[in-house]
């Protein structure tokens, strides 16, 4: 967090775009590939193995965030570590961010710093080298940030949804079920009479529940995992990013296979674990005979058929969707 | 524009997101260099000479268009055709695109699907060979288009705003004013007695003045000369995307010289061509000794110092500025 001297009222209206970036850009992380990065029309990076993973998600204030909970520096870090996730779920590293942000015009620069201090520390705890090399500024009635987020495949073939095969060990690493959690928790607790995000309920969630808020509000994914996936011979990945259930079930579609998860095997908080969202853990599928990567802890197999199972039981896929979960509040 | 005789109100809620994207995913133009593209957490791209440019801009429905002038093929076209001037004018070949949409839950799917067809037929008529490789589809009240574009310098050194050198001819390729023109038609005289924006209205302005109204609502950048220009010598280029008389000031000062611009050069709409904004023309300098490429004309010449002058006269850089310039109005 920042702490400053300087009146609390500078905005993106009275600083304007070229002050707000100056201000920002000190911030903000280097990333090892960048030849040219923020100040031109564009910036220019080195792809080391003559490839590059290219990745874009959007995060909006109503659906995606609710500023009553989320500090700035959290939706810096969040915006970024969702990000690197899906890049490290094609067993890439990551190498660079590009982040836009359309804000209102009442937006103080003090909040636009601590989100560029969230990206800067998510990018140094999460994959450091990675940096910020560009970005945009506009405005706009609704708080959006745009991140796209590259990786490099040292390499390597990308591990895509549809390599699973028949015998191969499901397996994930990360948490599962505990953003979910932590957002019903909030959606629960943290909100007034009338159903509005308070944040002052929300700061006693925090002191009670700071694992899953935490994991709701500023996500650890494991991104080194990624790697450690792609290097210990695994033959499918994907980000969770909408709920086991759902992302195991793309997966078994992808790879035109079925996926066996062991109930047992998804902890006490199995229902979360499979249908909450935003966990950003990595589910991955590896040949039985391999090793499993140290991050990683085996939750099924990959058997023939389609759709996924729990302990022999169909399950139907199911998970947040913005599309008809959201009521539509913002706070 | 898409005749179709499916029923008119799909919606992104009555549709959601998988469904409008296998409807919009066929549209989108692909591109040469892609290795993966939709459908996984990341797409993979190919560097050809081991580097990539890369930019990153957003549109805003209210500070960045409004719908009653706009069509949504429009707004598909002017959000491929701004990004691709940038990898222009980095000297850079546009090679792929990814595309985030933030939309109301009652944005149409037909509207969708035109925005798909703006941008691939803005590919195709402007780059061909560059592609949208991903994306990302979100709910939002404020409609919101964030484009990331890549391009490839064929082996050639970037094309900063900092090589311009005392000497050097000052050139540009493509319309300059023209889209500021357009802009201020739109805002006197396609609004109704409150100031808000209007279809109707703007459909007559079409018909009567539709060189003016293309530049602002479909431009159409010369993005091959931002290849010709580097292969040409250009010592210094921009995209002109807030006004000849900032952009050239940006040169100038990103280079430590002074541009002398030559009135008589800038056509008979001196006044929008130093101050209106969205020309994305290409500014670039070249040694004096240089060929101009085809598509440039000289406007005026490098010289010791700093700022910009009009005929000898210093000018005061000015454009269009959303944080000062809007109005709050969206329409």
């Amino acid at each position: 967090m920042t702490v400053t001297d300087r009146p609390p009222d500078e905005t993106l209206a009275s600083l304007g775009e070229l002050g707000v970036l100056a201000r920002i850009f000190p911030r903000l992380p280097s990333s090892r590939e960048q030849l040219l990065g923020p100040g031109d029309d564009a910036a220019v990076l080195r792809a080391p193995d003559g490839r590059y993973v290219v990745t874009t998600d959007m995060m909006v204030h109503g659906p995606d965030f609710r500023l009553a909970w989320s500090t700035p520096y959290e939706l810096g870090w969040k915006a970024a570590a969702t990000n690197l996730a899906d890049v490290a779920a094609m067993g890439a590293t990551p190498t660079a961010l590009v982040v836009a942000i359309a804000a209102p015009l009442t937006t103080t620069v003090e909040a636009l710093e601590q989100v560029a201090d969230g990206l800067r520390e998510a990018c140094e705890a999460l994959a450091p080298g990675c940096g910020v090399v560009g970005g945009d500024l506009s405005v706009s009635e609704t708080l959006t940030f745009a991140v796209t987020a590259f990786g490099d495949l040292g390499g390597r073939d990308p591990v895509t949804r549809s390599g699973a095969r028949p015998g191969d060990v499901v397996a994930v690493a990360g948490e599962l079920g505990s953003a979910a959690l932590g957002l019903s928790l909030l959606f629960t607790r943290a909100v007034d009479g009338s159903g509005i995000p308070n944040a002052d309920l929300a700061a006693g969630l925090r002191a009670s529940h700071p694992e899953l808020l935490i994991a709701q509000l500023a996500p650890v994914p494991p991104i080194p995992a990624g790697v450690d996936a792609a290097l210990g011979g695994a033959t499918a990945m994907l980000d969770v990013s909408d709920g086991l259930s759902l992302d195991a079930a793309r997966i078994a579609r992808a790879s035109g296979v079925s996926i066996a998860l062991d109930g047992a095997a998804l902890g006490p908080r199995i229902e979360p674990a499979l249908t909450g969202g935003e966990d950003h853990a990595l589910l991955a599928t590896f040949p039985a005979k391999s090793p499993l990567p140290t991050a990683f802890r085996p939750i099924g197999r990959v058997v023939a058929g389609a759709g996924i199972t729990v302990d022999g039981e169909p399950f139907e896929p199911r998970g947040w969707d913005p599309y008809t979960d959201w009521n539509g509040g913002a706070g």
